[in-house]
């Protein structure tokens, strides 16, 4: 057995014995005062509370072997490094650096990947001429005013992280500045967007780094027929991210070009010009390097060898412990902060697309599970939906919260003592307790089982620095599941198939390939569906 | 043991043993032309193609005797005809009727429950005598204007359905007239809404059966703050849906009372005042009532016995084959339609507070696993995102597809001999193929399994009648899974934990309670979380 198997390390043999017998938060003495003490961690921000969770330091012990044992810091160095780490040793693959860490890694000298932190140096200064431009009034629109609305149009890791981040900290947008975004191919994704629009006063941002994803292409073709239609110059209206050299690459059809690096994947590239120049556009500059250095801080952080004292590393081995030990299928992210409302669809991309695999990084089929399914709503709106399931479902949800102490627009108001912000926490605090400790009840249906593990992840206030903190926090909990796992979290091999099939089914709705005499799958499910 | 017991039942028996080698779609001859031919149904507007599950004709003959011994049907009409199915024998519960589907029961004579539809008339009749006065000038604000905007002010049942429907339609907005909703206690949820709206063109319409929600309470308290700020008067710009003769049935102190009455549960509430309100004011009476004819064509089909002419009773049963006996922990509903980005949202809370219990109708533990995780978002959007997992990862997820033949706005771009919502459809069918074909590959990383069991509900366009009819039809899906695994689908004891611990945490933080000597474990979780 390779040494790199995660099943072939000694701690996964310790870690499954004590799963046998996990520590029991609801017996007397499961969750005290000194545990909730103990068992917490300040990080960049953050302070990290994991009482709640069905551990006890012997499992500590043995998840910080199992991060020795599975080399994890040194994975996360070499990544940050520029080691080639995303391939399938012995066969084709992407056979990519990965770093997206360059990006931010702008803030000491020297820099663990210097070629590529130049270059991000290089299209971030080219952000802050054009968001200076703008700013001056030297990119106008034809009739001499300022651009007050930037739609970014992308899809998968060129929209869910960047809209995440817009939807987290529009509360700081500059005066008259919003950001719109189109993703889907679904032409009333588009239609809805465009219709309540001042096109005029629109710049609209396409995003892809091979500049021939199916989505974008099209939806960048249907903005510029809006925008000839409405008697613009539809190249003074766009601007393009996209990979240099590529097909997107051209000066005559954007107003400016910003570079996307192959070494980056679309679902950690939100700290690169795919989440920056519409960030910057309705932030500023300065919001931009604050994201930048919030996510540096974490990425320095979290080559720290102690599990103890690194929230990433801690955070994913938890997850292990939850998902292979204790044998829980999924994973809630659950925000209380409707500023974080869409964080948990970007964490579902990224996580899900990083370690939804099913082979090691030598090709061999794994014998152990992998990424599970990540899913969450913001609270306290889950309270009164989902969470029924949570308390006394049959499938146990271990779930990590993510709070703030203070308000983003401080419109607050104090209502039976308390404020809205502060009724927000508590009852974030009082959903772990609950699901921790359980309750017994003479009637049955109002017994809770308790022992539902969970953590509580809490900052002073959601800014562009703790957000990029949080973003780099979870990134690196994905990338350590991964080396944990021996996966590879950074191709995406799975999506291909869906690509080839919806091609033959597309081809055959054009009529380019004639209809066989056969009665073939596809036209067969095609005229069933009734579109054929 | 309980003749209701799911685990006694004869068939699940015979459906354990049909499981140990379930049908394999990944074999020569596993998916034909005419299996996708044979398993397919056409059910109010909707068709529902099936040939991607893991069945065989035996395993949908064992699934209607399922149905058939467990009287499904029996406990459906029981429910539409009101009698006290919320309720655990023997022990204090809700004790009460369900009966969200007379609402809607207003298109057939005589309905099956008279009384309460015509209760639902006479609200109906008022929500019309309303909208009427709005586009009359009857109803207008202090300086004659009419209005523009309502905010929903609700949270769980009382949002997600309105808002996932309001999302759906509102291509069919009246001209001038939209709606916005703020649900969260975080009071930048509020703050970001009111931030962007005209106060004096804007009515609030305050949701709560109880008048007792803490949320709605206080975001309806920071509304009227603002309102009176502004130098409006409060009581002319707020409407209250709320419980007859409860605390908020207060004539002062709103323009209008909408009535809803405890036998319609949040979460099966969007059909009644709850969400009509909001929805007649932005799309207009007719539109509500196809909203609810549509909902009722389907309560009526749902009553059929034959699980292949049954839409949504063929789904529940689909779905517990896929969770009790092939052992699969969530569901994903797969949207191909952006107006239904939050349909998943509103399910995963009908569906998982309905299902997410442990115990049965007489009290007693489950010995079988009852509600999976519900979970989704639109597709094309989660192709590039964490289809990856469903497509190779080691957690199997059953996927229900959603899409339409038509686009609402017909704004649709002709790119490569197909238009965009071609693309979208035949997207969302290769998707299907591809999650139940698998493919070989010589690249380990480059094969698929398949296997992936999934299902395809297509109709013509999104409309107010067929969002009605889904509506419907996984209302049904849902309550008859509850009815089959012998629960109570329609309490949720499991969130008044929590509230409990909320409270005792925010009473120390008013310092209401004096803190004791002793370091309690609410106290030590404010100090450790820095909130103390």
């Amino acid at each position: 057995m390779d040494v790199h198997d995660f099943s072939a390390h000694a701690a996964t043999g310790k870690l499954a014995a004590l799963a046998r017998t996990p520590h029991d938060l609801t017996a007397d003495g499961g969750l005290t005062p000194q545990r909730v003490g103990t068992m917490r961690m300040s990080f960049c921000g953050f302070d990290l509370l994991y009482a709640t969770q069905r551990i006890t330091p012997e499992v500590l012990d043995a998840l910080q072997e199992l991060a020795d044992e599975a080399g994890l810091i040194a994975a996360c160095t070499a990544m940050q490094q520029g080691a080639v780490l995303n391939r399938i040793e012995g066969y084709a693959s992407e056979n990519r650096q990965v770093l997206h860490t360059a990006c931010r890694d702008l803030f000491d000298q020297p820099p663990m990947a210097p070629e590529a932190s130049a270059k991000a140096r290089r299209e971030l200064d080219k952000l802050r001429t054009f968001l200076d431009e703008l700013a001056s009034g030297a990119i106008v629109n034809a009739q001499g005013q300022p651009f007050t609305t930037m739609v970014q149009v992308g899809i998968g890791g060129s929209d869910l992280g960047p809209r995440a981040l817009y939807m987290a900290l529009k509360a700081y947008a500059l005066p008259g500045r919003c950001a719109r975004f189109i993703a889907n191919v679904d032409p009333d994704d588009a239609a809805e967007v465009l219709s309540g629009l001042d096109l005029s006063r629109t710049l609209f941002n396409v995003v892809s780094k091979s500049g021939t994803t199916l989505e974008t292409l099209t939806n960048e073709r249907l903005v510029r027929a809006r925008i000839a239609e409405a008697g613009l110059d539809p190249a003074r209206h766009l601007v393009a991210v996209t990979g240099e050299g590529g097909p997107m690459d051209d000066a005559g059809k954007y107003l400016r070009s910003f570079y996307m690096e192959d070494y980056i994947g679309g679902r950690y590239s939100s700290t690169s010009m795919v989440g920056l120049v519409t960030l910057g556009f309705v932030l500023g500059f300065e919001a931009v390097t604050d994201i930048l250095r919030g996510a540096h801080e974490v990425d320095r952080a979290a080559l720290k060898p102690d599990i103890r004292a690194n929230l990433p590393l801690l955070l994913a081995l938890l997850g292990i412990w939850n998902h292979n030990f204790l044998g829980h299928a999924t994973v809630a992210v659950l925000p209380y902060s409707q500023a974080l409302s869409r964080f948990p669809a970007h964490l579902q991309q990224c996580d899900m697309e990083s370690n939804g695999k099913s082979v090691t990084r030598q090709g061999k089929a794994v014998g152990w599970k992998t990424g599970p399914v990540v899913w969450g709503e913001p609270g306290t709106n889950g309270q009164h939906a989902f969470y029924q399931l949570i308390h006394q479902g049959t499938e146990v949800v271990p779930a990590e919260f993510i709070g703030f102490r203070h308000s983003q627009y401080g419109l607050d108001l104090q209502v039976a003592g308390t404020g809205s912000q502060q009724k927000l926490v508590a009852n974030m605090l009082a959903q772990s307790l609950a699901l921790a400790l359980g309750k017994q009840d003479d009637n049955p249906a109002r017994c809770f089982p308790g022992n539902r593990p969970n953590a509580v992840l809490i900052a002073d206030r959601l800014t562009p620095r703790t957000m990029g903190a949080l973003l780099a926090i979870y990134e690196h909990r994905i990338a350590f599941q991964g080396f944990c796992w021996n996966i590879n979290s950074f191709d995406q091999e799975g999506v291909q198939l869906g690509k080839v099939l919806a091609t033959r089914l597309l081809d055959l709705l054009a009529a380019r390939t004639p209809p066989e005499g056969a009665d073939t799958l596809e036209m067969s499910v095609l005229r069933q569906a009734g579109i054929g």
